[in-house]
């Protein structure tokens, strides 16, 4: 069985790539920029032709100041959806969650409205789009994004039932929302779709601003998932029989106003308590779909008024039958790992203190025989790199900085739970098997963070591996000097500079390659069963008392919810991360 | 009178600087790279000097790994502070702030080791700093460092004395941490001061690391003394005739009961009350103190490893002469705002609702009559920009990076408490004169804080003005030839997109060099008295009960005391950024 994925972020630039030839393709940009500013001026666009000296510069003010214009739409319209959010939480009167959703709709019409204008009129215009960013949006985000986005538009029509059966006593925006969600998950899944990769030259202001609006109104609508799948999470411990500190009612209060609420309307059809558990469980795969949508709308915002050649997609051949072991470990691992996690949410459930100790200690040793292999084989993989002579890629990519990005900013979640759990343990006084478990747990995760995100960056920024790669070398300097003959002097790093012939290196590549390969196998699975376990509800932190006694109730319900999200998005996009790093190396 | 400043960030990056010769600079920093590479090589490096082609990748790989490893120390160090911190607001019995205060010692004193280290030793080493940046600890930088600096020191005595009265009933680590504090502050004021330029080329991995050490220490402290800060202020409102609402009480308990522990205890001498008063006005300063230490050693780890040319320090002549209408308006504001910030000061500690009333009253309009012409004169900053032909500033620096994205981050705290605002005034109704008057101020406000970053980021990437720069423009470009003429095709921008020779725009010029002096000139004062109410301990935010009506009292004083202290950093960043903007102008 062979997959031919095609090859992106951590890729190559060109076709005949090497760092040698990034000064040439910066003087290739420059002319086309160029060539391009007077043709864009002669369609008709601000730029007066009998200035054309002047065009570029003007072209490139128009930029700045469309980057910073859209800039402020979004972050003001972020800045406003958190105290919309944050009251619709904390204030039940003046500020209700029908507010939140009417902001919300408005936010996800106004968006749609941009982006069936993008797609029907400025994708349309005649040199609108010159060239592709290659490396924006790969197969596996794209595909990622259409899964997630039919479970979100399950999830809305799960919603839209449950609603209706309550339409009697809730307010009717309750499923408008839902309905005006679908219609734009729809959209912009399909907008996304086809025009990933643009690099959109034309009405370059209006398009910024449109992307950035995309990018908020995603986020927003994140945020908002976020908060209620994590206040949903949050009540589940609420039961009389939780032992939590004296402080923990308040929070209770206002969930339990929110329930008592909702238990005076009777749903009209007998289906409502089905959908709602049903509709719960599809959150999560909402909450990755906004994520998803916003990384790409980023990335095609970076990329408005972006100049570059374009014959670059050539694919990578990707033997499945390369890896066994790591593979095979990781399913173990994930199988385990699933088995622990049904056994845990059953007998947490059970609201009998034992038992809930008995399926904490399990939860903990399984997670730590997981996260110690994981650093384990971490750790032989960053040792690998260390060791390996191939060449660091250089050059602008914004897919692959946001890539580096996302993990590290995504990772401060999890982090930072770690280190709470931590500290509380510690000032606790470890006592009982739980509390060390639960500690060694910890420590343990914030090792394997740090490994595993030293093992991405590094193998994001790798030259991916070619298998003609010892004979192209040297006919890439070649065709650099033969292209582009008086920079021979100049190129940043010059031919003597270059690594040893790799066919001296070739036997030991191999099975360095296949133990490359290996890890990223084992760790993809690994981090599959790392993001369902909290992803579907598991909350050691709030089974175990310690982090709330310790902290007020509020403050840890703070850091879990907030940390949370993140570290689920972090396992997420690791496993992209690792399947990316895994075809290159 | 005349001042000589130094010319800096937004600055030029060379004596003949176009944005010609920009790659001419990157093909020398190659060969100066390679010919250092050898050199270093010989002097005991992990290189091989007769692998010399292999020695360039080599460093680059230490670069790398050394980058990798210091920013998990940091982030390590930074994450495990957070839960301390709050367990010792928030947690009592198990987490003192002893526990913090120790943690502090350790990083503090660890800190002050690897800077006398590196004094004495690292920078002594032959050939250790090759190069120095131009940009990095700019003059105002360096002693705006050292006047804090100095008031942390006074502040620090101060401790000392109050805490030495109270030797029989705290615990001595309360004194022994604002005696380590002081020499550190000392040691470090001394090593930046002299090495802030430097860009280190030997032991860059421990080099690296000890500047995210610093920058960690300097950071943790910051956020100790935020915190306290806050605490302080939160403090104030709750006295009996603050009518807070129902869910105030919590936070009162917990100062409440910290002050009951503080009164029990009796100062052996008379001065106690004194010097806490004394101190904690000086804390506005140790804030400062930390976070310009924190910014200097975030530029010293970015330059760890950089090559670069080193001839283009050069001065700016600035007549102060030149402008005079902006600031003396300017310091009318400033006087004005102090009158009225002195006079809310002494009326809100009346406990009179009225006289309460009147004072925030008076508050918001003075801020208001400010805010309205700062983003009045603005906007008219930010049109001149637009229509001026100047080029833009482009090549690497982190020191303007830095700046921009400080200013945008920091920013980013007064946004929140603005749209949290206005989302509870709109909420609450907007009852009455004083909530009108504060909706308009947060409107103001955010008007405001766009048009300045935009204002401040287009000024500090412009090219700065010099003034024999007809002649020079041509000078240039034929120097730039002459330097290399194999590379005259290739420069990014080709020679006839030169802008119209400057001599057709010299009259012009001159009155929009004028207007944006001045400009600057006005908004420098501005933000001077809006930095002074907040850092000086104006609260209108807890003053005023419809924010913590509206929010939970707890959800409200978070969002006040999170962002405050960035948007006192801001105020503060600005009055720094416009006195550079002013300058290149």
């Amino acid at each position: 069985m062979r997959w031919h994925a095609p090859q992106k972020a951590s890729g190559s630039y060109s076709c005949s790539s090497n760092s040698h030839n990034m000064t040439t393709k910066q003087d290739l940009e420059a002319i086309e920029n160029q060539i391009s500013t007077i043709q864009v001026s002669s369609h008709g666009e601000t730029v007066n032709p009998g200035l054309a000296h002047g065009g570029l510069k003007a072209v490139e003010k128009g930029r700045n100041w469309g980057w910073l214009l859209s800039g402020f739409i979004s972050l003001n319209i972020l800045l406003l959806g958190i105290p919309i959010v944050c009251g619709s939480v904390f204030n039940k009167i003046q500020i209700t969650s029908s507010h939140l959703l009417i902001f919300l709709i408005l936010l996800v019409i106004l968006t749609t409205v941009w982006l069936v204008y993008y797609k029907i009129h400025t994708s349309r215009v005649y040199r609108a789009v010159l060239y592709k960013d290659s490396h924006a949006g790969p197969v596996w985000l794209r595909g990622g994004l259409v899964l997630f986005g039919v479970c979100s538009v399950i999830m809305d029509i799960f919603k839209i039932i449950y609603y209706v059966g309550r339409i009697h006593c809730e307010s009717p925006v309750k499923i408008a929302f839902p309905v005006v969600q679908a219609l734009f998950v729809i959209v912009q899944t399909y907008v996304l779709w086809v025009h990933a990769k643009d690099c959109v030259q034309i009405q370059q202001i209006v398009t910024r601003c449109g992307l950035m609006l995309t990018l908020s109104t995603n986020l927003i609508v994140w945020m908002t998932a976020v908060t209620e799948e994590s206040l949903h999470q949050t009540v589940a411990p609420a039961n009389p029989s939780y032992n939590s500190s004296s402080s923990g009612g308040y929070k209770i209060d206002v969930t339990s106003q929110d329930r008592a609420g909702a238990s005076d309307c009777k749903c009209s059809h007998d289906m409502c308590d089905v959908f709602e558990k049903a509709y719960y469980y599809l959150y999560p795969f909402n909450i990755e779909y906004s994520l998803f949508a916003s990384a790409m709308a980023y990335v095609m915002w970076k990329n408005v008024g972006r100049q570059m050649d374009e014959h670059h997609s050539h694919n990578l051949h990707f033997s499945l039958w390369d890896v066994l072991v790591g593979p095979v470990f990781g399913l173990i691992i994930l199988v385990a790992g699933l088995a622990t996690f049904v056994v845990y949410e059953v007998d947490v459930a059970k609201e009998d203190p034992k038992k809930k100790e008995e399926a904490l200690i399990m939860h903990y040793i399984m997670n730590i025989v997981a996260i110690l292999l994981m650093s384990i084989t971490t750790l032989i993989g960053c040792i690998i790199f260390r060791m390996d002579k191939r060449e660091q890629v250089s050059g602008k990519n914004p897919t692959r900085s946001l890539d580096v990005g996302l993990l590290v900013g995504a990772s401060l979640g999890q982090f930072l739970i770690c280190y709470f759990t931590i500290v509380a343990v510690l000032a606790s006084g470890v006592k009982g098997h739980v509390n060390g478990l639960n500690l060694t747990n910890s420590i343990l995760t914030v090792i394997q963070l740090c490994l595993q995100n030293a093992f991405l960056i590094k193998g994001l920024h790798r030259e991916p591996f070619r298998e003609t790669e010892t004979t192209t070398v040297f006919a890439n300097v070649v065709a650099v000097r033969e292209r582009d003959p008086e920079r021979r002097s100049s190129s940043i790093v010059p031919a003597h500079t270059l690594p040893i012939p790799l066919t001296l290196l070739q036997g030991q590549l191999s099975w360095q390659r296949r133990i490359l390969k290996e890890i990223c196998g084992f760790l993809l699975f690994c981090n599959v069963i790392l993001w369902i376990m909290p992803a579907f509800g598991a909350r050691p932190q709030f089974d175990n008392s310690v982090g709330s006694d310790i902290f007020e109730f509020e403050t840890w319900a703070a850091v879990v919810n907030i940390g949370m999200p993140f570290g689920i998005f972090y396992r997420m996009h690791s496993v992209a991360s690792l399947f990316e790093v895994g075809l290159a190396s």
